[in-house]
């Protein structure tokens, strides 16, 4: 097993998989820097973005390989790909293909802010103003 | 159990966490909006955090509340914290005090980038010229 100072301090990539084979990886848009989406990665999913420069991920839900785009087009170009100190966590900075990441219709995934409201407890308040998009006509049985 | 659509519609915080109790939380810096880390926060680390404007998250090696900052100093002070779709994830936007983040000494986590090298393998690539700090300084034991 790699030592951390190994792992923190080489080039080598030694990517460190949690109990289930996956790690954490947020993605960025490109161009305004703002974080679209988090989501997991598998080895699998990590090569196949390192092949073919468009984000795959793996969905926990449909226990798949997800190439992302591949029902909405909203497809991710990625443009730098980094890992963290630990490397259990990846950073992907992206073009985004049609404007939109979150399956909801927003840009990104992160529409809503945390505010603290009237009564002294917690909401959240929107931040985007309008959908790029109708999920409904997208994503169809 | 509240829907997918009041969780992805509403204004109410209905935050997901997983089989252990928490969520990932993406950082990054309010000024240059950066990436500097992915860590997990617990409920607790996410009220601590809301309550006290400074960031919390739960450090699964040491098994409990950390306090961003408490032994190096480079604390974060958080500028807004908002949640995804799903509400299973975290972004924090925070000022960094003292201009580091990462226990190895560089200023974000993400100091290296992937890189595919001449044997048509991959490695990674330094992106950070310099380290902030000492850590061997700061993290005596």
């Amino acid at each position: 097993m790699a030592s951390a100072k190994e792992i923190e301090e080489g080039n080598q990539i030694r990517l460190k998989l949690n109990n289930s084979g996956m790690l954490p990886v947020v993605t960025t848009d490109a161009n305004s820097k703002e974080v679209l989406m988090i989501a997991y990665m598998n080895q699998e999913a990590f090569d196949l973005s390192v092949e073919t420069g468009e984000a795959h991920y793996y969905s926990r839900s449909r226990k798949k390989i997800w190439r992302k785009g591949e029902t909405s087009g909203f497809i991710q170009k990625i443009k730098e790909i980094k890992t963290d100190c630990d490397q259990d966590a990846i950073w992907l900075s992206v073009e985004m293909v049609g404007g939109a990441c979150c399956h909801v219709g927003y840009k990104s995934c992160f529409y809503r802010k945390v505010v603290k409201d009237s009564s002294g407890g917690v909401a959240l308040e929107f931040t985007e103003s309008e959908k790029k998009y109708d999920p409904k006509k997208i994503y169809k049985k």
